[in-house]
């Protein structure tokens, strides 16, 4: 939380506070443009595998957005499966994962 | 729709009709194991486009999550993106995918 503090200003920390107050929330992650985690609520392994595979996928669909339309942009990727759910908000600076329970 | 009555049976074309009465919903595509779009209401270009990049995604999803948890399986992937949303619910012969206008 102090990474997020630092940088990214009390914004960022409200915001993450805020979304790991809901009782289905497993775990937040911020992800900065290297790829790494800089600040998450998840052990360090999980943070690790979800921010690798979350950014890869967001670069896919965005990817795949500018394909079926040159002038949009992905907000949001959610990957709902039989077990959890997670979210990745991508953003110029960093990616925002939550890894959720499902409801 | 012929195609999904003959090899879906009924409630395939319950399903899709039921989807598409839903006012935000653009359009829907069945699209079978190889890829291609077995029957959709969009056009054939569009359809083809989203199938090629939904079904890709799906598979990059899907070996994400066997990577994170061998034991789960993805049950539907959702792209919400600044004009539109996509999602698709792969299954073991089809992937249905349904492109909706933003609410």
């Amino acid at each position: 939380m102090e990474i997020a503090q630092n940088f990214m200003g009390p914004l960022a920390t409200n915001t993450m506070t805020r979304i790991n107050e809901n009782g289905n929330v497993v775990g937040t992650i911020i992800v900065n443009c290297e790829g790494f985690p800089e600040t998450t609520t998840l052990d360090s392994l999980t943070a690790a595998t979800y921010s690798t595979h979350m950014r890869n996928l967001s670069h896919h669909a965005s990817n795949a957005l500018k394909e079926i339309d040159v002038t949009d942009e992905l907000v949001v990727l959610r990957l709902v499966s039989k077990k959890s759910e997670a979210v990745v908000a991508p953003d110029h600076e960093f990616h925002l994962i939550v890894v959720m329970r499902k409801t």
